[in-house]
């Protein structure tokens, strides 16, 4: 599991309180496509994309009193855990949208939150699923979200069948004998301010595996990835590559050629 | 130079006229500082400021009828130069402020634009200038911007008494045995939508020289960059290293070990 601490929440001198009146369970959040977030084909980069994403997920945890802001009174942080993201299409640069995110389920020690990434006139580019825990930051175990807080969390579910994420959910990874493809150090631009590798990061060294060509003439389509272990500052990373069929590679990355430290299945199409 | 063809301007369907009414010389662009977008320190990264900038140089020429929806008619484009940074204080994660930007100048074949980047309260955590051309797309000549559109880019010239930005000059930059520190390969994420690797990649990669503790102990306190000529995917970036004083760090970029693609001077207090 990879620590997002610093990506859950906006800082609040005041934060939410839990169970305030007017706050509904789906919540929007505009993006726009930056000139310098667009790949060579004018698509928006998935890291990017990923980036609002797990902001959309902060707001939305804050703004219900299950943020940062509002955990470090009780020492509990979010943790990512899965990420999958499918698209029809990547938005271009200079379109706007709208991320919606909810939360689908709480099962015990984990929330599955969903996304949609959707067009100005609400037609999907596409949708997201992730798993969160919650956890202690000094025992760094995972808490019970249904006692935490008297259940308070379950007030914010919103079933499937009132709302749909329209994609399968997360994959398994059985690794047999994946090839070593590339070695890298990591450096100050990887690390976030709790010290680790950043989430966002390894999505963008694991699209950096593939030639242009694969973007150039397929489309990415889905792309999955689990995080297992945190890295930091100087650890060496090493990609580990296996095709799976012709259109979809499964990579895991380890540190220090040993630990790994999360897995990603790459769909182009 | 460095060809940013693509950040110039937002894309519109009807250019704002030029001469429009209403449009003052100064445009003030709100930024807050995004959990993903701080370093080990919690500060924001350099290369999400210049992105910033550089959106906002885009909006502000787009807005005037000198950005690239409005320079397509006629087959130009701007391509930056220079860029120079400074600061007192870099923003931090969770904070809010505006960027400045104005004209300062035109000089036949060049501007001049400036920045100041506020924070709330409207004092400073610093300053940039930079310095853009606008090419012939065709010849990649750069144009008389005097006599290009009868001169109209006078109109937004701010003069130096009228608005300050109270940081040095961009400086010169004198190689005698510089030292070879690293070098990468460039892939995907680094290749903007013309193809070439982008201008904030290059600060990224320069930054990346630097070890955590230059970061931890001291702050980077200026930042200039001339960009020479551009480089492509698959290009291998060298960089060459010399240390002008304690405190001052001048990098060359080359590709293929030959050419010059960019310089860096990179100051920490």
């Amino acid at each position: 599991m990879n620590n997002n601490e610093n990506i859950q929440a906006e800082k609040v001198t005041t934060p939410s309180p839990r169970g305030g009146k007017g706050v509904g369970a789906v919540d929007s959040y505009p993006f726009y496509v930056e000139p310098f977030h667009v790949d060579m084909t004018g698509r928006m980069f998935l890291g990017i994309l990923g980036n609002h994403l797990l902001n959309a997920a902060g707001r939305h945890s804050q703004r219900r009193g299950w943020g940062i802001g509002a955990l470090n009174e009780t020492r509990h942080t979010w943790v990512l855990s899965r990420l999958s993201i499918e698209f029809e299409e990547m938005p271009r640069q200079y379109e706007s949208g709208t991320i919606e995110t909810w939360v689908e389920s709480v099962i015990k020690l984990f929330t599955n939150r969903s996304f949609a990434i959707l067009r100005e006139d609400g037609s999907a580019y596409g949708y997201a699923r992730s798993i969160w825990a919650m956890i202690d930051m000094e025992t760094r175990r995972p808490c019970d979200l249904l006692s935490l807080y008297d259940g308070d969390i379950l007030r914010y579910v919103v079933p499937e069948d009132e709302k749909a994420c329209p994609i399968a959910g997360h994959g398994r990874f059985r690794f047999r004998d994946p090839q070593l493809v590339r070695t890298i150090d990591t450096h100050y631009s990887d690390v976030d301010i709790n010290g680790h590798i950043n989430s966002i990061k390894y999505i963008e060294h694991i699209l950096d595996l593939f030639p242009a060509e694969r973007f150039r003439d397929q489309r990415l389509s889905r792309f999955e990835i689990a995080y297992k272990n945190e890295s930091y500052l100087g650890d060496r990373l090493s990609f580990y590559v296996q095709e799976t069929d012709e259109d979809e590679t499964d990579v895991e990355v380890r540190k220090n050629e040993t630990e790994v430290v999360c897995q990603a299945k790459v769909k182009f199409k």
